[in-house]
This record gives structure tokens, C-alpha cells and sequence, in this order.
């Protein structure tokens, strides 16, 4: 036998019991209901271990987001010029849907229990809001100089945490079924679409993103098809074909 | 002489002289400094009249984002189907500024005292959050049973409210010099720009044309497709098919 399979099992730490131990309560008896001082003695640990490691009994329902925003924070901090923009905070919008879709059981009852309970509705909020001022912030120097830097920087922000949001919410709605990860990136590459810079590049996940619209920087890259409307579609799709050069 | 001017000055109402009693309080000793009786005590009123009028001491510091969050909801409600709905989100959203602009002296105090006290700035993201459900709310209403709907309603109605703040808070870090509706005009002919229609006039009809940008003459006879040129083919006919109708 080898050492480790002797070992006993590595004990959950602290931190986690107490999580487990809050939700275990809120669940059973509802948030409002549940103490600290209930907390602690079913994870079996005293008070001052609780403050330790959370403000408030509010943090406890979201154990993971300060290490996430602290991840978010330094994922864009490593970013070169190289980067482009849009699709950089749109992968680090991603590292907030992996640390939900990591525990979707825990994720959908956080879900449930924050949509009953106002003051964690405005926590969430506030935590939301965080997460959008670190992609603004990161946006705004990446912008800087460019006319309407700052606007194009917190637009783009809010507009990715929407999508990202929309389809977080969408994939906790049906309780954590289904491909979280694909629902996402279809929902920033509709953003990408709108404002991003070309679809290829070094974070380019093949996403259809970058397709329509958005400000253009080499026109040269851009097909422009005018046609009426009662035109039949074959043959809008014919001169689609011959435009981008692939009939 | 006339009665007009012997008759004696309106007072103000009872609701607003505690505003302006809580304004002065806050300005002097501090938010947290003031409480409830202080204000009631200054403006010559008893708590239950404070209490009839705010629910909380937070409640007086934004007096007028219920009344304004009416008024926009109207205002979404009474759009007809010709109006293009994102030039009809972002004239709701000037709704907001009009507020502000109304009171240049009162909003930049206000602005002031809400960057200062953390409290403040969570009941200001909530509001935020409000006004932001209601323009996606229209929204969603508006796309229903267009492909991606919800998420385009949610990502436009964060994107105006962005831009607007944008605008907003420039105008009041500059303590309310300068045209603060020229400003959000600009911030949200950028909005409109990634995803409304015709820039300008009141032709504007939501015709499919407006997806892609492009000002059209006659936009129910003529599709307008603006794409790159490395774009997936199958992607492209999609979007064909979609503005034309025949999906």
C-alpha cells in the first residue's frame, strides 16, 4: 500500500464545512431564520471562526466570487497588446460561468435562495457590479486614447456581464441542465458580434462572433450586399457566395 | 397690483421640505451622522410624516427615482409597434437624465454623498438595476419570438443604461457645467450605433434592414447585409434568412 492510500482523507477545510453547514440550515429552515451562532454549532466550529473567514452571515451564501473576482482581476492584468479587447473579457466573463458551472447543484440553490431573499438579491448586485468595473476598468486602458474611450469601455462591460448573465440565469433556470459553457459563448458572441474586433485571433473560439456589424478597421475585410427584399433567396444566396468569393 | 402677486408664496410641500432638511443635515454633520428625528426636528414635522413619505433614511436621499421609474414604465407602455425599440429605450432613458438636469445642484450633492457612503451606492444599484428591467422588459416584448429576444432586450437595455450613466456621471463630476443632454445624446447615438436603427429620423420602423446598420431609403423594400468577409458562409444565410423573413 502506498502512503497516500493510507493517508486518511484529506478533511473538508474549515471554510467549506461552514458553507455546507449554512446552506444545509437555509435550505431547511430559510435564510432569514438561520443564525450564525446555528452555523457554527452544526459545522461544530465556534463564532470567531465563522468571522474569520466571512464579514457576514451574507457572504456566506457566496463563498467563491471574491476569489473569482480576484482571478478575473489578474487573468486581465496578464493580458498583452496582442489581445484583442472585446474577446479578452469575454473569456474573462468565462471564469465566472466555470466557477458556477463547477457545482451546479450548489450554484441552482444559491439561485433559488437569492431570488427569495432581497437582501441577497442586492448583494448580488453589488457583486455584479464589481465584476463589471473590473472588465470596464481593464477596457478603458486598453481604449485609452481612442475617441470615446471610456464610453466604449463601460458600454462593452455592461453589455457582456448582460449576456454573460442572461445566459447564466437561463442555464440555472433549468436547474443546471444542459451545456452552460455553449449557451455562454453564444450569448457573447452576440456581443462580440455588436462591438468586437475581428473574430480571429489568439482567444478566437470559433465563435460566428465578430460577423455583423461593429466598427470596422479594415473595409478591405467587409462585404456590403444590398438587395430588395422580394428578391428570391437563392439568388441573394448566389450573389452572397460569388461576393465573398467562395462559389 | 394683482393677486397673482399679493397672494402669499406656495409653500412647499411637506415631502419636499424634508428632503431639503436631510440635504442640508447630511451636507453638515455626515450621513450617518444624521437621523430621522433630526431631520423631522429641522423641518418642523413629526417621524410618522417622515415615514409616511420615505420608508428609510436611504429612501430620502433618491426622492425621485420612484416617481421617474413610473413615468418611464408609461412611457415604455404607451410605444406603439411603429416606434423602433431602441431609439424608444434610449429616449426612456433620457427620461432618467431629465430628472437629474432638472436640479443640477441637488443631483451633484447627491452624487457626492452616494460615492462617499458605501450604503448609498447599494441602494443606487439597485435603483440602477430597475430602470435597466424595464427598458429589457419592453425590450423582451418587443423581440419576442425573434431569435435571441431575451438576450438581445438584456444586452441593449445594459448597454443604454451604461452609456447613459456614462454621460451622467461625467456631467456630474464636472458639478453640472456644461449640456448634459447633449452628452447622453452622444453616449447613446453610440449605443444605437451597435445596434439600432437608422441613426436618425422618424421613419425609424425596426425593419430588418436596421440589423446591420446602414441608413436605408426605403427600408421595407430593401435588405442592407453588412458582414465580414472571412465570415462562415452558413452563418451569413442565416442572417440572410432571418432578415428577410423566411427562417
Amino acid at each position: 500500500m502506498s502512503s497516500s492510500s493510507t493517508a486518511p482523507p484529506v478533511k473538508p477545510p474549515m471554510r467549506d464545512a461552514l458553507v455546507t453547514a449554512a446552506f444545509r440550515l437555509f435550505l431547511e429552515r430559510g435564510y432569514e431564520q438561520t443564525t450564525v451562532d446555528d452555523i457554527v454549532a452544526l459545522a461544530g466550529v465556534g463564532r470567531r471562526s465563522f468571522f474569520r473567514y466571512f464579514p457576514s452571515k451574507e457572504d456566506v451564501v457566496f463563498p467563491d466570487h471574491e476569489g473569482c473576482l480576484a482571478d478575473m482581476t489578474a487573468f486581465l492584468a496578464a493580458s498583452g497588446p496582442e489581445c484583442e479587447p472585446v474577446a479578452r473579457v469575454c473569456d474573462a466573463a468565462r471564469l465566472v460561468l466555470r466557477m458556477y458551472a463547477e457545482n451546479p447543484t450548489f450554484s441552482v440553490q444559491r439561485y433559488r435562495l437569492t431570488k427569495r431573499v432581497p437582501g441577497l438579491r442586492a448583494y448580488e448586485l453589488s457583486v455584479v457590479w464589481r465584476y463589471e468595473r473590473a472588465l470596464a476598468e481593464y477596457l478603458r486602458d486598453r481604449y485609452a486614447g481612442r475617441p470615446d474611450g471610456t464610453l466604449r469601455a463601460d458600454v462593452v462591460a455592461a453589455a457582456v456581464v448582460a449576456a454573460h448573465n442572461n445566459a447564466l440565469r437561463s442555464w440555472l433556470r433549468s436547474d443546471g441542465e444542459g451545456d452552460a459553457a455553449a449557451t455562454v459563448d453564444h450569448a457573447l458572441g452576440y456581443v462580440r458580434a455588436a462591438f468586437g474586433g475581428p473574430a480571429a485571433g489568439p482567444a478566437a473560439d470559433g465563435a460566428p462572433a465578430a460577423l455583423f456589424g461593429g466598427p470596422v478597421e479594415h473595409p478591405d475585410d467587409v462585404v456590403v450586399l444590398v438587395s430588395r427584399r422580394d428578391a428570391p433567396l437563392w439568388r441573394v444566396v448566389q450573389e452572397i457566395e460569388t461576393a465573398f468569393g467562395r462559389a
